[in-house]
């Protein structure tokens, strides 16, 4: 290209970026802001490209790996104006290729569909096989003593509360199975932990998740299988005692493993601000998936829609007056150290942050968002003065909360947080599968995301808190 | 059964009812209604037979008496005291085996996925082949003029705007074109129509829906091609002009047919209200759909969440003062007739209504309700009072509105109205295809929206309007 033309495409591009300026009428932006996400929206085009070429991001994985890659690259083509890697020494550990479940109730042996826990240890490499007992709760498994429960697998089979009406609150409340069965259950003598999925979904798909060994108790191997899977064997179960007497044994094979901390990143992209360029607004959420899944509501969604928060703002001409820092954070599944990391940066540096946004709620239809400070009811001053602006998207919750996983460890700091909440009803019928894939997300839904998550951005930078 | 026997019964029936009285306040019965159709919820299952064992419920159909039948059981199945029939005549249209809309481009002809519109008369036996002309409006089809529409096909290809940010004020904004684009071009000599289908999704699935015939114009042949059908006639069109002089022609057949109207029915079941029985308050939806479509969001859905209301008043033991009416109307795709109808016995029998509910936007997540009355601002009352009670389960917008197509003619009766309003993102994906299937229901997002009406009819019930 000669240089003279160069120049004029410069000059044109410039005038052109000073004509795109939206007006400052948040009304106006609100509907500029959303109507870029919902005409021109990148995310869902982003979202395929990372869920269908890095799968099962888990830490320490050559998938997680490439989506840092493909983070750096995505936030150039959203228009960052500076992109750099923070880095993060991260867990490592590996599923196996050979994870069975099999149920052993007399006649043919019948295989359960099931995924090993993340961070489960292995079974012996012959697997293991015991008789089963089945609790609904740690409660439950505490009452039966160790006579009842040594030497045997514990099988946690309380279906999610389907009388909350949010599932994460079901999920919250019914997770302390997966993540602290295996300790209780191991400290009255359990050889093996099964819990049934985590979803209201009654299907044969298993979801795996984080389980976490305490210091004081054995580790023994942990696995969930799907909730059909738990209703037959808990079928097998109530039919055993029935017929008096007889016993439904479980063979359990898991071959995973873990190996030594491994290097990882947090991806960061940046547009400086043009007035108080040190502070900065944070939008980001986690990288990172677990090993069985595409990871695309979880959280795919939520990378597509923060780094897609930049190019709204590029491609409006939108300047923001604080610096808007879009964090890509790595390893929220099974270790948080890409948050503890970030947060542990910023108190080194006395970094100064407006506000951190996370979303990582899943790409559905966006219903508002919740806020957390550690002075005073954000969300009351936020639904006070933006609830109007937003409800034409369609956006009217505004409640009290922590953020996310990410941004915790800032709220801890002082620092304000909010989170993007949208619909949920579907989100665990996907949540850590193998279904959790592009097709499960609605383009429109995930740039109305998108779209929210700009708008507060543009709020808070130009109205502050 | 023994009569002492029977006797204890009934007793031990109506004690059980007395305890199941759910109690008067209005949050732990709004708490009791929500939770009696998340954890206990029919509706689904209701769902699911309606809609694979009479799909295409079309006025006339036998899937349509069918359904008809299908109904009473369900509406007694749900606890109705009272369950009858009210007699219409519906317009009886019948789609034909062999349609077919055929690119001719040049090379080998393209097959398009195409439905005849609803209505549509039939082409000669041996098809229509002529050459197209691209419009995007009807003012385009208008500005043309008679010169460059005679003997031709004119194809609208407009897609739905996506800048709006509700898919159902997209579709109203668009629909013209498929309601009266056929008579705006036959009165200008066009030989036949082709539609872009009524949707944001750009896939290979055609949308019927209906089309009106003008009076004054000459009946001619309309269908509906897919979004991905009218992406590659457009740049087939865009080529020809490109290369100058070369026409781009497609071969439309259609052997649909119209028949002699043909006797249908509402479906209608009460629970005789204890202090106004002469008082109504009705909770409907249509249960006719289009030909091609398991009809699972329009209407399957509204029409298992009606008569779910009944059975949520049953289950819980609550007596509703005034008359609780669910109504299955006939006939709203392709005539509304069985609105119709029903609106005029109201009037012939004076029959006095507190509010008529209709729910007819998908089976999705409920947002909250549209709300009319002759008589002021409904909506702003209702929201006033009732969306705290509402905001526990997701529904907190509550907008001026006409209820929906079966309760207008109420409405202009100077009967107050409502309509369910649930998220819409996803219903124009499915709206009047092959695809709008059980499978893109999801089981508690419908029955919160039965929990949603049951709940309004409650508080409307003891409260008043």
């Amino acid at each position: 290209m000669r240089r003279t033309f160069r120049f004029i495409l410069a000059l044109f591009a410039s005038l052109t970026a000073v004509r795109a300026q939206a007006p400052a009428d948040p009304e106006a932006t609100l509907r500029a802001i959303f109507t870029e996400a919902l005409v021109r929206g990148r995310a869902y085009g982003e979202l395929r490209t990372l869920v269908t070429t890095y799968p099962g991001r888990l830490a320490g994985s050559k998938a997680l790996a490439g989506a840092v890659t493909w983070g750096e690259a995505a936030l150039k083509r959203a228009g960052a104006e500076t992109v750099y890697r923070q880095d993060v020494m991260v867990p490592h550990w590996e599923r196996g290729a050979k994870e069975s479940v099999t149920l052993l109730a007399g006649g043919a042996p019948q295989p359960l569909a099931a995924f090993a826990l993340g961070g489960s240890v292995a079974t012996p490499a012959g697997g293991i096989e015991a008789e089963v007992v089945e609790v609904k709760s740690l409660e439950e498994v505490a009452a039966l003593g160790r006579e009842q429960v040594a030497g045997k697998i514990v099988f946690f089979n309380r279906p999610m509360d389907p009388a909350i009406v949010r599932p994460g609150t079901a999920y919250s409340t019914g997770v302390g199975v997966r993540s602290r069965g295996p300790s209780a259950a191991a400290r009255l003598g359990a050889v093996a932990v099964i819990v049934r999925s985590m979803t209201h979904a009654l299907d044969d798909l298993p979801h795996t998740g984080g389980t976490n060994y305490a210091p004081d108790a054995p580790r023994i191997p942990a696995a969930a299988i799907s909730t059909l899977a738990a209703e037959r064997l808990g079928a097998a179960l109530t039919a055993a005692k029935k017929s008096g007497g007889a016993t439904v044994r479980v063979a359990l094979t898991i071959n995973s493993r873990w190996l030594p901390d491994a290097p990882s990143h947090n991806v960061i992209g940046e547009i400086r601000g043009t007035e108080f360029p040190e502070q900065i607004i944070l939008v980001g959420g986690h990288l990172d998936s677990w090993d069985v899944t595409p990871g695309a509501h979880d959280n795919g969604s939520g990378i597509v829609q923060s780094i897609e928060v930049l190019r709204i703002f590029r491609a409006l001409g939108l300047r923001p007056r604080h610096t808007l820092r879009c964090v890509l954070f790595t390893n929220e599944e099974n270790g948080l150290r890409g948050s503890l990391a970030y947060a542990a940066s910023v108190r080194e540096k006395q970094e100064r942050h407006v506000i951190a946004i996370e979303t990582d709620n899943g790409g559905f239809q966006p219903r508002g968002f919740n806020l957390g400070s550690t002075q005073g009811d954000l969300h009351e001053r936020a639904a006070a003065r933006w609830a109007a602006l937003f409800a034409p998207y369609g956006l009217n919750s505004f409640v009290k909360g922590t953020g996310g996983a990410d941004v915790g460890p800032l709220l801890a700091q002082g620092i304000a947080v909010a989170g993007l909440t949208p619909d949920s009803q579907r989100y665990f019928d996907y949540h850590h599968t193998t279904a959790d894939s592009i097709d499960k997300v609605h383009p429109r839904e995930l740039h109305l995301g998108a779209g929210a998550l700009a708008a507060l951005v543009w709020l808070v930078d130009t109205q502050g808190l």
